[in-house]
């Protein structure tokens, strides 16, 4: 009699406590710290393994804060003694969209997207002499950073070469107005996926060397 | 009796607080889907926000499926016509990463690195005539998928650029008995930070221009 009314004093008290937990943290994260903390590299390594170029969107919309967020990240790319040579031109305009889409056939896909971002090299900038032209490098990181960040927020994006073919260079520059000191990298046409995305598989070992080209 | 009546009663009510909560949510998986996709995307945003170039490595070793993680996030870079026009040579070997320490005043830091990683571009897989330097932009986009890739395993990496610079070129060449037909971008130390990092916050609302330069 005794034990059984201990018995029921340490369940209510039990069940008490795990409803309060449940209901009021909805979760057991904080249990599982290690975990979450592993779980967490895997999911910054599934979305680097798993972007893909995204050519076909829905029509919705993207928020200027979703724009902002692409942005910070684009800036977050490492660049050569932290020159930062960069300019963003976020496109949201539907004519200017669609003019992109009919004159370059490699952005046809901006037909359909709500936003396009230009990353621009910017030479005032830039180092100077032979290292000038690592300005490409750090836009390409900053690109690769935009594409990342989309795919984490589960947008698409795909990046349309300009430079260094220099009729699409002067193409962009005519009809975005682009001044002098500044180079089109690309433009990155975005937008939520029209359909799943399966990427390409392009691990191949044999261009894996060790120590060594032999 | 009255005691054990109430205590009954608590633990009707926590039951039932337990299976409203359980009814109502799914299983505790269920639960935490849509706060778990944000998350999720958090974490993938975060590991780009946070990334910052780390030069000072612990004596930690880093294991071959480390680096075969790295090089799965290298070539999972999107590439002009997907030419993939890349190859990677991972230095493991003490004396060679001494050698690049000590003729490479940018990169001083290999010698207390575990690993480097020279990106190279491929002209025989590269595009042609004014497309060939695509090889560049493609090659910076692995690198920076490394770097992001060092960053979401706890690691630390720095991109040590060597092209355009032919001095560099030409010595880490000669160095590395580097084919003729591949040309070293960068040399990528890596290993475990030896202290915590602070990111950069090179964030400019400056560089941002929306639909003109105007």
């Amino acid at each position: 009699m005794k034990t059984s009314y201990l018995l029921n004093i340490l369940l209510a008290v039990a069940l008490v406590i795990l409803s309060v937990k449940i209901v009021y943290t909805g979760n057991t994260d904080d249990m599982n710290n290690e975990i979450t903390t592993q779980q967490d590299q895997n999911i910054a390594l599934e979305n680097i393994l798993t972007r893909s170029s995204v050519r076909a969107y829905t029509d919705q919309a993207i928020s200027n804060e979703q724009i902002d967020t692409l942005m910070r990240a684009a800036m977050s790319a490492p660049t050569a003694v932290n020159k930062q040579p960069w300019q963003f031109l976020v496109i949201t305009d539907r004519a200017i969209l669609d003019s992109i889409a009919s004159n370059f056939k490699n952005i046809h896909m901006a037909q359909h997207a709500p936003l396009a971002i230009v990353v621009c090299g910017d030479l005032d900038k830039a180092l100077e002499g032979d290292a000038q032209s690592y300005w490409i490098q750090d836009c390409s990181a900053a690109t690769e950073n935009i594409l990342l960040a989309a795919h984490g927020m589960g947008l698409g994006a795909v990046w349309c070469g300009i430079y260094p073919i220099q009729q699409r260079v002067d193409l962009l520059r005519d009809m975005l107005s682009i001044p002098s000191n500044l180079i089109p990298l690309n433009v990155i046409p975005v937008g939520y996926p029209k359909a799943p995305q399966n990427p390409k598989d392009k691990y191949d070992s044999a261009r894996i060397h060790t120590n060594s080209f032999q």
